[in-house]
């Protein structure tokens, strides 16, 4: 078999989910209120299409054709096997179940919406309920020898099933406990400055400079509002993201864009020989989320990065020139139990993630039941936080991952943590310190390295191999931590 | 056969067409620059699919198998007619030349828009003789027994032959060149007030403002800003329309938002029972271009449709409090040549398209050649307008129409004229005065009128069979020449 006839079938399904994925988008941030049925039905249509072409029998024949072809380039036998997996996990699934679990999960996301900004959880929960019941269903065709719960994870980290997460995220838990407790005796650090009115138009003004100093490309990409901020991309050449503003502190909608950013510098740097291939996409949720977290956190929450750029905080929003850099840098990195996890701190932030790790475990092992879901959430925020959301908005319907069915993505976050230090520890000893590297503003040397590294690749290796190849070392939660420990002394002067 | 099999298959089709003009859409209002190349072939991808659908034998047994079915319901038994014609027209053209086609229209408007604003005729040339020899060879295949223009024509307004077209513009020319004649010797009106710096976001403001009077309705569409504007839409709860804004005079694109916006309000106010059929759109385009001419002149740049609103103008743009309504209205209604159509006023507008129709006519016979075409343009600017442009853009470059591929699109523009002004004959009669209308405000009496004769019906019923139905005459010049003779002789009381 001619493998141009491989190349034509996985470009017309790279189309399919292309013009779904836009019109995801347009869903979330431009489309007019009554589109959203029709909007539903067509992204189904299309989504489902690009199913069917995942699992037919010209799949499957491709599959045994080509399997042992070693004429195939790498890139082509790549491709394949990332078809295989695709095919062997989805083979099972009725297309009729798939194509109502998409347009139901559309639908969610805009039910969700409207929950949130309401208030009202009681509206949003038969669709959780829905939603869950769908994925257990369809986590029994995918795989019925696992836990519902490790198959879902695998949709967005493969092959690390959730025991080696629970000890992973054990480990994290107890290196960053003690200087979450010792933070909590010291002074709060004084923020009194932060607060004031922060006009959207110019906080838009401060995002896309920002964005240009990280290296997002904004000829290849776009920056819009929505509900909820996401990164949604053809990579390299259309990575969209978005960012929500709060007109009262620029910080939340300044590190929602850094944190976009880094998914959307990764994205954009994929190599072009990877487009209209399956490929053409990050690898996986956890290493897009150690470079999100790594722009968002340990180079955009360094002193040294704002430096060189300082004057340009006090000239788009003045009551900024009052306040001295470090007065600045020590507000942006306060420690404290917090609500909304975008929001949170580097360090509680791990622990938003843990509390969501173990909720939607116990979802999906029968041990809660979605009618006790708020009450959950808020019991263990108190647990883990110290604190209770006092609005559900605040609380079990912050975030949209549930709404849109991704079940299993939120260790991802944890893990992006784990590995982003673990990549900057390698980066550091190759290309030079992150205090000479910001200081002399070179985040082009950065950008570059993660691209050589990391993102060029795209789905070409899973995240193991990456870390096994860029930093010759199993998973390692000691970076993170030692990091930690050594920003917050210092900080906090522990 | 069951029915449901054709609507399924209809509804497939609806859905490929309506992510292909989201991404038309997005291309031409918010893709980044980069997004060109991948856009075209996702957008070529869905339309070469949703064509091949609409030659396909299954459509050939859709055909035979319902055509003479009288248990069909009358939405279902006009989908046929209208998806057989849609066959017989389109069965011959190769698949391949019709994709080529679509993702070499997709780029050509993008050059076009490049070309545009560099004022630079010539690297759009060879791309718009590229379009033209596509259109030769596809008409050749749609139907060889006709002139190529006339089967262009049958795009945008079927049945009526260019010859029948000439004749009826020999008329309105006739009717109109006096007046112009007239008026050129009369004294300017006085419009110096209407020249400043009307800030992008106010004149937003007022769009909204205007289009929220008229009727449209922004929760079923949108206004974005795109270099020429348009409409797009999956009628009808998803109507989007586009302006552009000149900041040193609000008319431009007000009347563009006006005229965007009538075009809205008749895909909007199309009946839910055609969604998922191809009937859920406007019939042709002159009745499209007769409802938005409708709204932008014979509604809006009325003197009794302002009156109970020319206090917004002055809140919005202070320097308008100056002046009376009646210096506006005179200001919005100067008859004088001018460069660019969408700004020209409602008479010497009918030269405008004249001049295009014979320009693009005499490049399908082969009396003009694409290389001669910017300087026929200037001299038949000179014969009708006694004006040369100085520029391109100001010229052979301002439209999209032929960038895009639509040869035979601009004589509906004055066709829409005419039936525009046939139908508001008929509307008086019915329903009222205008000048009683739009006094009392009561533009929802008239968009309900237009909505139970024209708009419901989508494209259920042709142009002609619409003219007969409301007006029970056949198409007819004297009505608008009236209008015009009645309006100007007013205005300059001649």
């Amino acid at each position: 078999m001619d493998d141009k006839i491989l190349r034509k079938y996985m470009s017309r399904m790279c189309d399919l989910n292309h013009a779904a994925e836009l019109m995801q988008w347009d869903l979330k941030t431009k489309a007019p209120k009554n589109a959203l049925d029709t909007h539903a039905a067509t992204i189904a249509t299309l989504s489902t299409e690009s199913f069917k072409m995942s699992v037919s029998d010209e799949m499957k024949g491709f599959i045994s054709a080509f399997e042992n072809d070693d004429k195939l380039d790498n890139i082509l036998k790549a491709s394949l096997k990332d078809l295989k997996r695709t095919y062997e996990r989805s083979k099972n699934i009725p297309e009729k179940l798939y194509k109502e679990y998409i347009t139901h999960t559309t639908k969610s996301e805009m039910v969700w919406e409207d929950a949130k900004r309401n208030n009202d959880f009681e509206s949003f929960r038969p669709y959780l309920e829905k939603t869950i019941a769908f994925n257990k269903e369809m986590a029994a065709y995918i795989d019925s020898s696992k836990s519902i719960y490790d198959v879902l994870l695998d949709n967005f980290e493969t092959g690390i099933p959730s025991d080696q997460i629970n000890s992973l995220f054990e480990e994290l838990k107890q290196g960053i406990a003690p200087l979450i407790e010792s933070i909590s005796h010291k002074e709060r650090m004084d923020d009194s400055k932060f607060y004031g009115h922060f006009e959207k138009r110019k906080q838009k003004e401060f995002a896309e400079y920002m964005l240009n100093v990280i290296g997002y490309d904004l000829k290849s990409g776009r920056l819009d509002e929505s509900e909820h901020p996401f990164t949604i991309g053809r990579a390299p050449y259309d990575v969209r993201i978005t960012t929500r503003y709060d007109e009262k502190d620029i910080r939340s909608s300044l590190f929602c864009v850094l944190h976009e950013g880094g998914h959307g510098i990764y994205e954009q740097n994929i190599s072009p020989a990877l487009i209209k291939t399956p490929l053409a996409v990050g690898t996986c949720m956890s290493i897009h989320e150690s470079q999100s977290r790594l722009y968002e956190n340990i180079l955009c929450k360094n002193i040294n990065f704002w430096e060189p750029i300082y004057d340009k905080v006090g000239e788009l929003f003045p009551q900024f020139k009052d306040i001295s850099l470090d007065t600045f840098y020590r507000g942006i990195n306060i420690v404290e139990p917090s609500l909304i996890r975008v929001d949170a701190d580097e360090l509680t932030y791990n622990m938003h993630i843990i509390l969501r790790f173990e909720l939607e475990k116990a979802l999906f092992t029968g041990d809660l039941q979605v009618k006790d879901l708020r009450e959950a959430w808020n019991e263990k925020m108190k647990e883990y936080l110290g604190i209770e959301p006092p609005t559900d908005a605040q609380g079990v319907l912050q975030d949209c991952h549930w709404a849109e069915g991704s079940f299993g993505y939120f260790p991802s976050y944890a893990l992006g943590n784990i590995y982003g230090a673990q990549f900057v520890t390698k980066m550091e000893a190759e290309v030079g310190t992150l205090e000479y590297l910001l200081k002399e503003q070179r985040l082009d040397i950065i950008k570059d390295w993660l691209k050589n590294n990391i993102h060029r690749f795209g789905k070409m290796k899973t995240s193991t191999q990456l870390i096994q190849d860029v930093c010759k070392t199993d998973i390692d939660v000691k970076p993170i931590i030692d990091y930690y420990k050594s920003k917050y002394s210092k900080l906090y002067s522990m």
